[in-house]
């Protein structure tokens, strides 16, 4: 689109870093995304946001299970029959657990939450894009970390300070659909404060607070998809304030939540 | 970024559409957007998704009411008195719900489900960015109709074929921070069906659904702000497949609903 002079019209863009090879074990992600931008002749600018999806964090992390290896506890073997799940992974769920939030027998849903906090079904364990069919893929143990690691590695490279914000795909309540969720966040801050902030008409805003991690990492979807396996979206021309990051600002305390 | 050549690598636009003048009850949204596209330098063009945020659609159909036309009912009294809110912003709530799904009565927090069936604090109703402190917004009536006629309108003045999203700001279970939602679909399927599709290593893809909808919305969430009042954000190079639309494929059947 034209006018690009005119810098009061807010525009983003948003590139999908496609030519990643298959993430094995150790890999070093930041170096790997800056070579992949590279290829595709896009060079990383400060203050650029990358969207990097987890299934690719578990593998550079070896956060990849072999079902056969797992031997399911009694409490396991006992949710498996009550949801007709696979015992294994079952069991893997439970450990990957704090706590089950919801279990809906008769469809075989878990929704539970995670050791980082996160309220999703199977504790975020997966199946898809994982090579063999015995192997699933499960959340990254620290992902603050892993975001913080890659935006280490991108500056050390490149001298370039990006954000980067880590996103797995959840379903919601009261919607259909499932949309990307950030679940590890560095570089910025994942919530966006408008208390005390005045509307176009002088009012104080009611809205306090916008998780703007969240929105950006549902950005990112339009360009990675689930089918293609794109694993990273890069997003410029949003404007925020560098700020070490952290999910945990995302997650709502217990005791103030209405909905468990 | 440069390379605008490779198709293969996905690329997409956001913009603020900033010119908008202020909106009064009878504004014929679409040919608004048009022009004040036009003004910024932009046409739009076949395949273009609009975001429109709620407050102008309400504006536009008079969905703004003053306060001090409202008298409570009985019931709404009792709620304002549990819940220490103005009676009749509690009585509009109550006339907007379908249900009352949560009330703190401590914090003061009404979780209602709208006619539409939105599940949201106060029925989506709202007081910022509307003009006099007794002035509150509801939401539209028929947001589904809301996008059709933008729709229409920009088909109309153009010729173009565009999809339009009408978006509001709510609160979610177990997360912090407000995101957009999708409340009216026009144009576009709002799910991503996925059901069938291979993975990158040809297994079938476990995630059946993704609610392109509200991710396309939280995507303009970049470019229009709370606090800047940009109304209508311009998402260009998303490829979907058009379709009538329609928000209500975004709504869980209370039946399937662990969560209510």
């Amino acid at each position: 689109m034209p006018d690009r002079r005119n810098i009061n019209i807010p525009r983003i863009e948003i590139v999908g870093i496609t030519a990643l090879p298959e993430i094995e074990n150790g890999a070093e992600l930041g170096l790997m995304i800056v070579m992949a931008a590279i290829g595709q002749d896009t060079s990383l600018e400060d203050g650029d946001i990358l969207v990097v999806t987890q299934k690719v964090i578990s593998k550079a992390e070896g956060r990849i299970v072999d079902l056969r290896t797992v031997t399911p506890s009694e409490r396991g073997l006992k949710l498996s029959i009550e949801t007709e799940r696979d015992p294994r992974l079952v069991e893997l769920i439970l450990r990957e657990s704090k706590s089950l939030i919801k279990i809906d027998s008769e469809r075989g849903i878990i929704i539970a939450e995670t050791h980082h906090g996160f309220i999703c079904a199977n504790a975020g364990i997966d199946q898809s894009n994982v090579a063999g069919e015995h192997m699933v893929s499960l959340l990254p143990k620290d992902p603050d970390g892993s975001a913080r690691r890659i935006r280490e590695e991108v500056a050390q490279v490149l001298g370039v300070r990006v954000a980067v914000i880590i996103s797995d795909t959840f379903g919601r309540a009261w919607r259909e659909g499932q949309v990307n969720f950030a679940i590890g966040v560095s570089g910025i801050d994942p919530i966006l404060d408008y208390r005390g902030s005045l509307d176009k008409q002088g009012s104080v805003l009611k809205t306090t607070s916008i998780a703007i991690a969240d929105e950006l990492v549902a950005a990112g979807e339009m360009v990675m998809g689930k089918a293609e396996g794109i694993p990273v979206a890069l997003i410029r021309g949003y404007r925020y304030q560098p700020s070490a990051g952290g999910v945990a600002y995302l997650l709502r305390d217990p005791a103030s939540d209405l909905f468990r």
